[in-house]
């Protein structure tokens, strides 16, 4: 065949999922606990007959419901198969000027592999020194858009509400998305400001703080006129996406504001806890605000030994090999227990 | 905000889903009968604890079961979101040539829709008078690779499998994907043929004979190789697509093949009986090899009118306002009862 025919694109690599029976998985920043009950509730009651139709062409149900727990119309609300899908579709339809879209350099590495999918060209700004977002180097900056994981990853690291508001106002003429994937475990979000800002999208998942990894939820809030841009472009893709199941469930978990918050509240407390035991044990931790701790090991093992020598045990970390944090490990927070088998096998590590 | 940022696009326009609770939905090619109960019984015992992790990225066991199903290996299975999720992937991965893709002038509408957002240069070849598809259009002619709906849509006619052979052995430079949607109902499909041509997809869905519209399940089967480049570029939107109930409730499906048999012969009953129905009424009936009809009603009433009195009824069929087809109804095999209710409103706006 003629290659000619082909895209030849490097895709992005999740964290590994090996199927060991008896693995302590920390890589890929999955909820430790199970999704609220009224979720099960409604698992159980879910009505398989309905399958032979099409879900709502506007996921109909889980919008009402996100547009009413956050306070909007529902003409602000644009559903998708996880976070990934919503923005992968907010790239496609907001950033075809030509001109630079702006993020971190060090962030969530999906955001080059879709500029390079739909050849958007990008400009990436380097963190600060001490892993935070200097808001000054978005503003001023000639862009096609600009793009902010917040709190960021993989560095855990939270920007204050108003800088954030600083970068949406000094550039109203070209879309600015927030990604909150872990605003929930401890950052300040933006979602109010889509009232005031029309070049704002925020966008949020189900993934993390609702324990709904598996039934690939996510969604962003935005001015209306924004949505209808993205709905343009995801109804050019796929009419129905968001399935029967994920709708119902989804729904469910929206009404479950109680076992939310208690179920964040405890994976921070964890979180505190595994933070000041890294640093007992020597550890360079950035101050998190999300549901995993980005760390440094002490002088005289790398990161890259701890990776390989908790995954001897079963224990999966994240470690990226990407210039400036390839001495640096994510870690999830998992069960107080899962926290105690790993740290007691780093402190083993290190002969502690 | 700078205009230049926003793609602007046409999308695909579904049949209209109205929420009345009497209504007869005969317009977007659902099937009348639940999913086996073998789903539903899978949509009992499903875990929503397991809803915490994401799904498998390859889609794991529905990828197996559909490999064993089909005697092929998982290598040459990839697994979407409903094969518009499928299509839409394949026209990304393999459409790059520049060289305009060819497909039938009258055909599923998303084609053409897929080919604008990706910039992908088409040719669309006329049909027969008799609405077939002329194989010796596609051969011979310069292209970049060729889209076949098998049977086609929304005309509901089949091609020989030795036809489509001639086609793929004709054009080996090029990918050629067989949308099978269909195929179930009455087309000869050419899924064997993979293990012989290394250009040829065949593409399938939950959403039509396995009565699983609602959990969005498409997949196409072909050559590891080009599988690869397809997986590449999914890869690159999004890691996860298929959420864990789609996965479980998918393996039940394919599980149950006693149940997928006769719920396909019983389509084909009722079809054969509208058809027949249809042309007492004076309508022209084109031959059916899927779960609709393609109809031309008796000179005396357009399809416009037939149309708009169903729907005062509040049965829904389908119209589609495009030259060469305009007086024709797309009619999706119901029940038996919903099928009579229609005929006999039918009968009576023809005074019959």
């Amino acid at each position: 065949m003629n290659q000619d025919n082909f895209r030849k694109i490097t895709p992005y690599v999740p964290g590994i999922q090996p199927g060991f029976s008896d693995m302590i998985k920390l890589n890929t920043n999955e909820n430790p606990y199970p999704p609220s009950p009224m979720v099960g509730e409604a698992s159980k009651n879910f009505d398989a007959g309905s399958l032979r139709l099409y879900p709502s062409v506007d996921v109909g149900p889980l919008r009402d419901a996100l547009a009413e727990y956050h306070g909007y119309d529902r003409e602000c609300m644009f559903i998708g198969v996880g976070s990934d899908d919503v923005l992968a579709t907010v790239f496609q339809a907001c950033f075809n000027s030509g001109r630079p879209v702006l993020f971190p350099e060090i962030t969530y590495s999906f955001y080059e592999v879709w500029a390079r999918l739909y050849n958007i060209n990008t400009c990436k700004i380097p963190l600060k020194e001490d892993f935070t977002i200097d808001a000054d180097a978005y503003i001023g900056v000639d862009n096609g858009g600009i793009v902010i994981a917040n709190p960021n990853a993989p560095t855990s690291v939270a920007m204050a509400k108003s800088e954030i508001e600083r970068i949406i106002k000094n550039n109203t003429d070209n879309v600015v998305v927030i990604d909150e994937a872990y605003v929930d475990f401890g950052g300040e979000s933006v979602i109010d400001l889509v009232k005031s800002y029309d070049n704002l999208i925020v966008v949020r998942t189900f993934s993390k703080s609702r324990s709904l990894a598996g039934a690939r939820i996510g969604y962003c809030v935005a001015n209306p006129a924004l949505i209808s841009v993205i709905e343009a472009v995801r109804n050019s893709i796929n009419s129905y996406t968001d399935n029967r199941p994920a709708i119902e469930l989804g729904v469910a978990s929206v009404k479950d504001e109680d076992y939310f918050r208690a179920t964040i509240k405890k994976v921070v407390a964890t979180r505190e806890r595994l933070a000041d035991e890294l640093k007992k044990l020597g550890f360079r931790v950035l101050p998190s605000s999300a549901n995993f701790v980005f760390a440094q090991p002490p002088a005289g093992i790398s990161a890259v030994e701890v990776y390989e020598e908790l995954a001897k045990k079963h224990i999966y970390v994240r470690h990226f090999n990407i210039k400036g944090i390839d001495n640096y490990l994510r870690i999830t927070v998992g069960t107080d227990e899962q926290i105690d088998t790993m740290l007691s096998e780093v402190g083993r590590l290190l002969n502690k």
